[in-house]
């Protein structure tokens, strides 16, 4: 089993994102992210979705969203030549003793601090996965109250385009 | 109409995600962006969506989405005392002219250039939807060849946490 990045662009409606994700849930195909934007045509959104699984599941699901009306187009992205990069909220708790370490290492990871409280940093970092999990797992200890993460995009390096 | 932030937390299973979406479509309720990663808890996921409807509907959408098994809690944020943060991931052409002219627009977002090839600057930028719009509106004239977003996420001010 492997990790595989899936680029679906689709007709901007109510209705197709529960299609789509409806597709992955009945072969109970676990999603491990899911990101939706609009793209350069606001009538369009652009759904990337890393999945943990069968490759030949996963091309048969690729040809049953193909099927789909409102569904432009799908791509599998190769994981060497595509940056992918998500965006992640953090609340730790910060005393007055831990909040300059923590300040310390949020500026390592060249993260942001977004807002303080007496008892607690919001922290703001981009970067693929394995740049916030390790930067989670540095804060850990400090005691964390709070995640948020958008799930991952991924673009193409170079000059290549998926465009509808 | 305005626009409305809800965050929900789920189980972490492939079927979830679609039943949610599903509940919007039924409503023909226009989703602008849907984020969903896993939180500080690997079993449980947030949804983040971002709505422009009519509030009285979207209570409606509340309690039903809290009547799925798999819903743990729905919340909706309130806009003054919420920090909201996308990313965007921008192709943009540019000539060895034009170069320095973009790498000088994107610092003052306090963007970063991810990738560079010959005709193609790749852009990486977080902010509220208000600054990643400024952004792309700029580099417009350029010729922008490709957009990806995450769709926001969302997360309160201060040290109130939304916890499962």
């Amino acid at each position: 089993m492997a990790k595989h990045i899936l680029t679906i662009l689709v007709e901007n409606n109510s209705g197709v994102l529960a299609k789509v994700c409806g597709l992955f849930a009945r072969r109970a195909f676990n999603m491990e992210s899911v990101a939706v934007g609009i793209t350069e045509d606001t009538s369009i959104s652009r759904i990337t979705i890393v999945v943990d699984g069968d490759e030949y599941i996963l091309e048969q699901i690729s040809k049953q969203l193909n099927k789909l009306i409102d569904v432009i187009k799908v791509r599998k992205l190769e994981r060497s030549t595509t940056i992918k990069r998500e965006l992640v909220l953090i609340k730790v708790n910060a005393t007055t003793q831990s909040r300059s370490e923590i300040i310390q290492i949020v500026d390592i990871f060249r993260g942001n601090i977004v807002d303080v409280s007496k008892d607690i940093l919001t922290i703001e970092l981009t970067g693929d996965a394995h740049k916030t999990e390790a930067l989670i797992e540095m804060l850990r200890g400090f005691g964390i109250k709070e995640i948020v993460r958008t799930g991952s995009i991924a673009i193409e390096r170079g000059n290549k385009v998926i465009k509808a």
